[in-house]
């Protein structure tokens, strides 16, 4: 498992650390302070925050000083927190909706930071496939290496999956069955649920999101793009009930225009393998079945993902591996054998691995190894468009634009009730 | 329980069997005398063999005499066992590729037979939409009631499965995923397999076959047929490895034209339920779940089925429930209450069922039931067009042609590229 072992950034001494200015981290409430600030503090020899912009310049104030962030100026102006040369890292941790009108303008701007080197954008980066292009170019033309929070990447899960079918421990791929299902879509609203999350076109729905993520590390994992694809999406709860904090309902209804379910087959480019996909909403009685189940068959073992949630990328996993050993090892005792053919079966779970900290708290790791080249890669090259299906490195601008291509004939795909070919999405602009 | 009680049939006395005329019936090989013998054997009061067709007559005579058929006669010419007045049902169970040939002029012939009444014919009934559709006007022009072998129908499974969902106990429901693996279309064929079963066009194929039978069960459980459809199907395997009855390589190579993967995924019509359908050949290595599985999952509750073989029509299943109860009973011991909306689990499963004989007797137990009129059901018409998604009866040809339309779409939409709206295949010619 070298792709799994712990990284040595931890072992690199005096290196100034890289300076991130943050925009979105509130030390109240959010993601960022939930799993960025957590990845940051336990980094803290690598990462430093040094800037936060926030218009309202007293909840920036308070945020550095409940967080203790000695380091940090606050910024309420875009243009003078872009500008600063204290930064070598921006991260944009906002509603995706609004990442368009902020990184815009925030990358003109920016051309004054002569250290600017990073731009870390959540996750879907922005609401259209038009958008995420437009923000591709103008970061690369900028000239800043890119991150995208497509942090199931990094999950302990998926990359020993990943090394099993790379390695041919489950020979062949020849069929994939995917279902996930995330209650949020469904019947049911808590209350304290922000209403953008079920508008259609805010950059946060199933397809986008949950499926997102999911079909993305489907990519990642098998090392393969889509050639062909079909889509049938279906919003059959136009209306739902606003529940309270103990699970009461309110009595009132609430209108929903993002998509409840989602199905989807294709096939892989790589061997022309049929995947089958149904994501749901709705409620989760599901009492035989996992909320997510990925079913990776091959022609000499299968591989099984668990997990208790829909959602790949912050879901603790359970990875069953059943098949042959795919190399030769010596065999213990000094016997002169080997042992590949070998039938063989493998569980794979950390019991305590919390993984929306950990899978965020690796893509900072997998930063600091390629900005201090921890890992002592051979001819490193200074940027890198794309992460691709490498182990090393992290996914970028370049790789969730081919995503939001995807998530788009997804769209398109319903609309028009056609299969799509979908093999060029993976190509530069 | 009501529908899967057992069949008074037996009780009725004096009556005159029913007279069956057989084609296909060898006492050496074959699907029928495994199951269709047995079963008439079984009901001997109801059914008894009075004729058998061969044009090897020497064959039949053999039969007859191993099978100890005293009240059969042997015909060697088709035009003389359709005519023959002994007989009041025909039984068909040859190769399907045969079917159409032999029953054209098998229904011209039969108008000598005033006696004539059931014509009972094996699916897949023919090779095409439209060699269905022929036989299907033939056989009401000669005013025959007419059955086919989709047997799944009367699996208690299924049965058991229809009523939970027919009086919901699963509330509304809200997403199916089937996913099958039969395993006779993969990389390795046994020396003994005929070859036609691996030649597409002969109709025996995983979508006519494996997916037909259980997407009429799918549609016969639910109650409802689909509005839209989408399919993609695969023949990644074009040539398969001889094996001999030991399970070792010969070493011979041979062509295979059917196909061995379909992705198929669609609406239906009530409720407009998303529906996620992978059906496999290859190897059958699925050790983490099993060949067979069908979830369906609903607002108040859910049901899975699942088999050892991908075959839904003749495996053994076991069907698991979990819900709410849907009706008040009184709860025992003299309370007054009610226990309607009460969670409730059931397992179910008969664990000396044999599938393969057990449906094929309940679908000849059910002939009888309406010939005479066990259930005593007030107005019981003398024919029948179709069963749809009644609980009484049988399937009839009619059922077989509006699941012939659905195969044909799968396979046009295949070729086509497009989600295909199919609302219309369930009207009558």
């Amino acid at each position: 498992m070298d792709y799994n072992k712990r990284s040595s950034v931890s072992t690199v001494p005096n290196a100034a650390p890289i300076r991130v200015g943050f925009i979105g981290l509130s030390s109240f409430k959010g993601w960022a302070v939930k799993t960025h600030y957590p990845a940051i503090l336990q980094l803290s020899s690598q990462f430093q925050i040094t800037a936060l912009y926030n218009p309202d310049i007293e909840s920036a104030l308070n945020t550095i000083q409940h967080l203790k962030l000695s380091n940090a100026t606050a910024f309420p102006s875009l243009e003078s927190f872009a500008s600063s040369a204290d930064v070598d890292m921006i991260v944009l941790s906002i509603q995706v909706a609004q990442n368009y009108d902020v990184l815009i303008p925030l990358l003109e701007y920016s051309k004054k930071n002569p250290n600017l080197k990073y731009l870390f954008v959540e996750w879907a980066l922005a609401c259209s496939v038009q958008q995420a292009e437009t923000i591709y170019k103008a970061a690369a033309q900028r000239g800043l290496q890119t991150i995208i929070s497509l942090q199931g990447r990094k999950s302990p899960y998926i990359l020993r999956a990943k090394e099993l079918i790379s390695e041919g421990y489950i020979g062949d791929i020849n069929s994939i069955e995917i279902a996930g299902n995330g209650g949020w879509y469904g019947y049911e609203r808590p209350q304290k649920s922000p209403s953008y999350i079920f508008e259609l076109g805010k950059g946060v729905d199933l397809v986008t999101t949950a499926f997102g993520h999911t079909i993305d590390l489907l990519q990642y994992m098998t090392g393969s793009y889509f050639s062909r694809i079909n889509s049938m999406i279906f919003n059959n709860i136009p209306e739902q009930e606003v529940i309270d904090e103990h699970g009461v309902r309110t009595g009132q209804k609430v209108p929903k225009t993002v998509p409840d379910h989602l199905l989807f087959q294709g096939t892989l480019l790589k061997g022309n393998v049929p995947v089958s996909c149904s994501f749901k909403g709705g409620k989760p009685t599901k009492k035989f079945t996992k909320n997510l189940v990925i079913d990776i068959h091959g022609t000499k073992g299968d591989l099984k993902l668990e997990g208790d949630a829909g959602f790949a990328e912050i879901s603790n996993l359970v990875l069953y591996y059943s098949g042959v050993r795919a190399n030769d090892y010596p065999v213990a005792n000094g016997q002169a054998g080997y042992d590949a053919g070998k039938e063989i079966m493998e569980v794979y779970h950390l019991r305590n691995y919390n993984a929306v900290n950990g899978n965020i708290f690796r893509l900072y790791q997998s930063i600091a190894d390629f900005h201090y080249n921890t890992k002592q890669i051979p001819n490193l090259p200074s940027q890198f468009i794309m992460q691709g299906f490498e182990f090393e490195g992290f996914p970028t601008l370049m790789d969730a634009l081919i995503l939001h291509r995807l998530v788009d004939n997804v769209y398109r795909s319903n609309i028009l009730g056609s299969t799509l070919d979908v093999t060029n999405i993976c190509h530069y602009p």
